[in-house]
């Protein structure tokens, strides 16, 4: 059986949908019975190098007035025209698969709505972890689960730059402008550092934690990479734990979920530790299933483009029908306050930990070094640093 | 809207079943919009201390006759009665989901044939890592790759017995006791030590990467841990490795698949080395995906009840309705014969490493140590330790 499929984007990512279709064909229609055909491309560009340049098209009418498609692969990016083109194919009851973070995130309770309501699916495995397979295994593989606990290293950029530093005792600075030269890290690299793209993954993972009780972006605390100092870096050493940009939920006491973005110092006995360069790792814990984690390539044309035709297929063999599961509720989660976070903090001051022993008197107190400690279960609006000049914590990930 | 079961086996795994959908209920209905309601319970023993003990038969009819029965849950184990049952249920259109490896394995051909011929589902996400979600990944999230290595730690016992022999230095009987002892190993361990465990395991795994091509265990070349001695464990350090039972796939050069159950030496580098206790973990390489890996409990009752449940759940929101990618074939797989198998290897030898790359010459060796060499690419009729007397290898893993 044939699936008509339109590409909308073609740069990295959509180029590696039309790869990874043509590479694997015949393993794919053996496996599926669907044989997948790009019938267009949308873009503004011309791409007169590409085998694939005669389906390039300007013009989006071309495409959505073929009445024979079935499925649209949406890697434009952004939440602007990508947002228009998706609502708009939702709307004819096309399938749209998508790698874009950015517009699920932000759009998602919309979007899945409109699906559900034109009977076609809204598919976004590519979104969160790249390849990694994480928004199927979270909706079905843990479906009898409640979902306790996520952390995760879900920004393949981050996680180069920190890795970067430690090995080879680079600064910040010098390390970012490597990870550009490397393709690693955009010219921009804003959305990256400040921990913004890691907030759109946590926003749509918390969701379906929550069994789709949205938790928007900008609702989710957020620090990033760009203050971290090698100090920082070679104090790892001293207290066996690796910095890492981690995307946290977990259900406090009362039921409400903590959420937040921030670098963690991970302890070497989690394996979240040993997950260098731009890979990503998730981990999730099940109320059933305890801890299990999904670990792969977070970024990267192929890789994504592997999660991308996961939807293909799913959207192909499914014959597009939504999961009424995977719909996001209007209302909101409600969530606890950045400040009453209850978390796991290192301290770190030229004090001396007598010091800063009597500053966190009262709490479960650990001494990591001679100048930290590592301090368990502290509400972030008690974390108090004055009398402790020069004193610098981070969260602590065991 | 209820969707009936029936569990048929009421030991560890089938109790865990019954407590996961109690324990979860409020937000399994949620999410996927059933009730799932434990009609019967199937077993030759009573329960009279069980919250369910009122739902328990020993009359096989009684579950069978019930014509408003939609999924039977096979958590009996083996390859007799389970086999019967299975075939019953499926032949009377209802959807069987199973944890049990040794079926799937031995008769998986058979009961998916039925199971598409009688429109209804035969689910086995349990049947291998337990809880891991990796029957499902493999099979939808890696649908567009074909699969060229699967590197796998699947069996929990052996993995705690290792671990032990490592970290409290206690020889492979002390720590196959204190396994028993903990419940971690079985009276009679021999599936487990043996490897027959993991062969079965790996059987499913090979069958599903290569599109369905069945490969019977008992045509998978498995070597045990019962031989390993406290030497083997403490050669770990001299080379940062770490022994481990690895099921190994992957594709040779010429497209046959190599397959094989064998302790591996585990290099540092490698996140398997520090996969410890009964945790199971398994990579998986496609080939747009790259490297992915997938880890977590692979065994105990609600992790295992955990992957049973998120099964009812599909056969449940599905109605059942098979997917036909999920068929076997009859003809089975064509693999490499294991003679012909090339590999990696770690041999060490007294004679030291001037002989030992003396017996290698003409192989990529590399030394590890003042007594072991690496030896790469290398056909395994083709290692001969005639002439090193007292000299032992095992395979290795980068």
């Amino acid at each position: 059986m044939n699936i008509n499929i339109a590409i909308l984007g073609f740069g990295t990512v959509g180029s590696g949908v039309a790869e990874v279709l043509d590479m694997n064909r015949a393993s794919i229609t053996e496996k599926t019975g669907r044989n997948i055909v790009l019938k267009h491309i949308l873009d503004l560009r011309e791409f007169p190098d590409s085998p694939y340049k005669d389906l390039v098209t300007h013009d989006a009418e071309e495409v959505f007035n073929d009445s024979e498609l079935d499925i649209v692969v949406e890697t434009i990016g952004g939440a602007r025209i990508a947002y228009e083109f998706t609502k708009r194919a939702l709307s004819l009851g096309k399938s749209v698969v998508t790698s874009n973070k950015e517009l699920v995130s932000t759009h998602g309770v919309e979007l899945l709505k409109i699906a559900a309501e034109n009977n076609c699916s809204y598919l976004y495995e590519a979104a969160v972890g790249g390849g990694i397979p994480i928004i199927r295994p979270l909706y079905k593989c843990l479906a009898a689960n409640e979902i306790v606990k996520i952390a995760g290293i879900v920004n393949g950029t981050t996680n180069y730059i920190l890795s970067k530093m430690k090995d080879d005792g680079l600064t910040y600075e010098e390390a970012l402008k490597g990870a550009q030269a490397n393709g690693f890290a955009e010219a921009n690299p804003t959305a990256d550092v400040d921990g913004i793209d890691a907030q759109r993954k946590l926003s749509i993972l918390s969701t379906i934690a929550l069994n789709g009780r949205y938790v928007a972006p900008d609702r989710i605390h957020t620090e990033g990479i760009s203050n971290l100092t090698l100090d920082d870096i070679e104090f790892e050493k001293e207290i066996g734990a690796t910095l890492k940009l981690i995307a946290y939920f977990s259900k406090a006491e009362d039921g409400r979920p903590c959420i937040y973005v921030a670098p963690h110092y991970v302890s070497g006995s989690n394996l979240l530790s040993n997950v260098g360069g731009v890979f990503n790792a998730i981990m999730v814990e099940g109320n059933a299933l305890g801890e299990s984690m999904y670990y792969g390539k977070g970024a990267g044309m192929l890789p994504t483009a592997s999660a991308v035709c996961s939807d293909i297929l799913e959207a192909a063999t499914t014959g597009g029908r939504p999961s009424e599961s995977r719909l996001w509720r209007e209302e909101g989660a409600d969530i606890t306050p950045y400040e009453d976070i209850v978390c796991d903090i290192v301290v770190r001051s030229a004090e001396g930990t007598d010091k800063l022993k009597e500053a966190f008197s009262g709490y479960d107190v650990s001494v990591l070094s001679g100048n930290a400690v590592l301090v368990k279960s502290i509400r972030h609006k008690d974390i108090d640093l004055t009398g402790l000049p020069g004193a610098k914590y981070f969260h602590y990930l065991g």
